[in-house]
């Protein structure tokens, strides 16, 4: 799908785009994606949506304008529910990405409504890809446009063993790769960098960009790295990370292959996570 | 540094390096550096701050414990200054890296005095890294926190010649990498591939990652990609791009060596773009 980027600033194809009878609206529940029986995003007609709300253009597909409606609805933390986790998982790459603008945008709305520079409300501008502090409306005229967090995820590599950690929320034996915001001033490879000397007291070197994946609770970029260190040995923040250990490669294939028996159960197949694990076992293997 | 970020949260750990005698202010002139006679930035004594502004905690090197000041200095676009640009450039890079965190932050807390959420004044915690709308204080409870942008920088490569487009602000012959934002929703390789295809025109495969760097104009961070093209015609966006043109290794080479003869002028030696093209130019060559 286009972003068309070319329309939301244009408000006459904007209107025509709205006005076209096979518009879509994504269907959401909150912030929740609602799906079709064959486990794909719902749609509906936008003529439906709420004369209440702003919309959300999406992009366009062909000849078919996509588009959300800017609900209100705010980010209520993770969400707990494992069988909406595995549809999110089984969705197509792009029905992900779809639902990841929607999610990460409606969330922005419902979470930015004042100007942050004067305090005054603000509106939805461009199809929903800005909000604009109205000098009409008593404010500074700022524009204000969605956030997106680049997030480092990381593993580190030792004497052949890889570094996985548990944070205090995960599900029982679940162990995933370390993780945390790159901070402004630093480089990607920097906040790896930091990120393993504060969570897990180890000095890293070599570390390599591996792939990157939007993920929208509420809406980051997560940026996978691997590392290697020459000393084991861990010193864990223990307010971030409630348990660390070294992993070897066996030990990595049998949880991912899903296997009663291994040391941990691991991070599910939609998460960058898993596949940075995967990178890491076929370069063992190469 | 250290940038020490179990003493950002710990109010007496954070009281304790404030008082310390040896405590450093980083000295700004509005949002741009002040330069010692040796070209290194200039530090005065935290003790000397106004006791109207708050503190931002950069980091403890040693025992040191390095602050700048919340002046409320916000951004005024891109400095015009050569001579100040050519000072940045030769700063040492940790020195590059100080100055970055401390101009964003800077910035960010001068344009975010208001919880986006609710409209209220907000309040510097954590040393300088969030902002509390109080509850004391009539606000809503949200926290908010500096915010990184990820923007993508990138050439694509069709017949051994690379892209290289000029913006509008640019100085005259100046051609640089073409670059845009990261998109909620988006992963790195994906918003390459849209910007290319939005501002130039041309379909892209191959994304491959490079390098990254902290740009705090207001607070980027900058990806840097290489990509190939199998079609070099060229479709401008004239809003963003002015002019873009193919250029071989020889005239790459002869912009960057600083040639009066090459067809363009090579980005400056700080900027992401130059370490780019040397990259892509040592790839040829290898
Ligand atoms: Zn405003
Ligand atoms: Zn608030």
């Amino acid at each position: 799908m286009d972003r068309a980027d070319q329309v939301r600033v244009n408000p006459e194809k904007l209107r025509a785009a709205f006005m076209k009878p096979n518009a879509k609206l994504l269907q959401l529940d909150g912030l929740n994606p609602v799906f079709d029986m064959d486990g794909s995003l719902s749609w509906g007609a936008v003529i439906d949506a709420s004369p209440d709300n702003d919309l959300l253009l999406l992009g366009i597909d062909g000849d078919v304008p996509h588009f959300a409606e800017l609900t209100g609805a705010g980010d209520a933390g993770p969400a707990a529910n494992p069988a909406l986790w595995q549809m999110l998982g089984n969705l197509r790459p792009n029905e992900a990405a779809i639902y990841a603008t929607a999610r990460s945008l409606v969330d922005w709305h419902a979470r930015h409504r004042f100007c942050a520079q004067c305090g005054n409300p603000t509106g939805s501008r461009k199809g929903g890809w800005a909000r604009l502090c109205g000098k009409d409306e008593g404010g500074c005229g700022a524009e204000h446009f969605p956030r997106t967090d680049p997030v480092t995820i990381m593993l580190s590599e030792c004497q052949g063993k890889v570094l996985l950690g548990r944070q205090p929320r995960f599900p029982p034996k679940r162990f995933s790769a370390l993780a945390g915001f790159v901070e402004p001033g630093e480089s990607i490879e920097g906040a790896v960098a930091r990120e393993l000397w504060e969570e897990a007291g180890i000095k890293v070197r070599d570390v390599r960009y591996v792939a990157s994946q939007p993920w929208p609770f509420p809406s980051s970029l997560m940026i996978a790295c691997t590392s290697v260190t020459d000393d084991p040995a861990l010193t864990l923040d223990e307010d971030e990370i409630e348990e660390a250990a070294w992993f070897s490669l066996d030990e990595v294939k049998a949880a991912m292959a899903g296997d009663a028996s291994a040391p941990f159960i691991a991070p599910p197949p939609f998460a960058i996570a898993y596949n940075l694990l995967k990178h890491w076992v076929d370069e063992q293997e190469r």
